[in-house]
């Protein structure tokens, strides 16, 4: 598995379950929400902007810059009054070989910052990314199961004791392919 | 990671939290249960009586046999009538490499049956289990992210059309060690 081919199979809007663990207090979290991943021309004016406030990445290195949006709706909130997030982040890869490289965030998944992530692949296509935030690293796993439902479990821990505050896992079915032609 | 090494540190009792979402009906069902997780002597009883049904299996094949028993509770029925279900496995794991070999089973997971699974180990140290019953195929994923916790993903998939019937994902956290010396 190399990052194009991920990116383009990843490509669509999904709807996802997801399920978190608060381990300290055997909490659960269960989250419903649509994702729509979409690939983002080099040449666009979201790319040029990302690279002029970002000048230290070269340019030609990147590869299938894509777009997240996300639509989540929790049970964390009482009953009516669930709580709806919604949110835009830009992926950046920059690959370093085939099988690893690294990913610039505009907005990060566990805090709301520009992050970098370190990501790779085993050796069975499941995409492994680990990001460092201020206060909490984020380690997450992404496979296909089939071509059109993907799982992703994330584990949160404490950047300074390395506890492991929170667990997640999502199921994620593919509504609509917006890439018929690849 | 070999088989010997992943039974000796999954021995002990894990408090689990576990979410599964079935994807058809875009439902979760949340878990509580207690696991606990020993070795047992290859002359104990309940080898010998397994071994006595069994007679196709080279004895001297079979390495760190081991006992699961679970008490898990539910939240799929209402609220003060929460559905308890317990139960106690065999697991005789028959080595063929390092990396990989079979798991016999005297109770599976899908289904009620002594079941077989194929097992083998990523380059990560995750550990991958496949098992065929007889309306289902299991497809579980353990792999520990700190000493004391694990984590377990679980595809359920029909034997028929391959279809995804449900996922699930547990978060494990030991709660007590019943191996200090190791």
């Amino acid at each position: 598995m190399e990052i194009e081919l991920f990116i383009a199979q990843s490509e669509g809007v999904w709807k996802s379950m997801r399920s978190s663990h608060s381990l300290a207090f055997q909490q659960f979290e269960q989250i419903l929400s649509e994702i729509k991943i979409e690939s983002i021309n080099i040449d666009s004016t979201e790319m040029k902007n990302f690279i002029e406030r970002n000048k230290e990445i070269d340019k030609n290195k990147i590869v299938s810059p894509f777009k997240i949006h996300w639509e989540a709706e929790s049970d964390w909130e009482q009953d009516n009054n669930d709580a709806i997030s919604s949110g835009t982040s830009l992926l950046i890869p920059i690959k370093i070989s085939s099988k690893n490289g690294l990913i610039l965030r505009t907005l990060g998944y566990a805090e709301p910052i520009q992050a970098f992530s370190n990501y790779y692949f085993l050796e069975d296509g499941t995409f492994v990314l680990k990001t460092e935030y201020n206060q909490t690293i984020a380690e997450e796993k992404i496979w296909f199961v089939s071509k059109n439902v993907r799982c992703r479990s994330s584990l949160l821990k404490s950047s300074k004791n390395q506890g492991i505050l929170q667990t997640s896992f999502a199921s994620e079915v593919r509504k609509l392919n917006l890439n018929k032609k690849k």
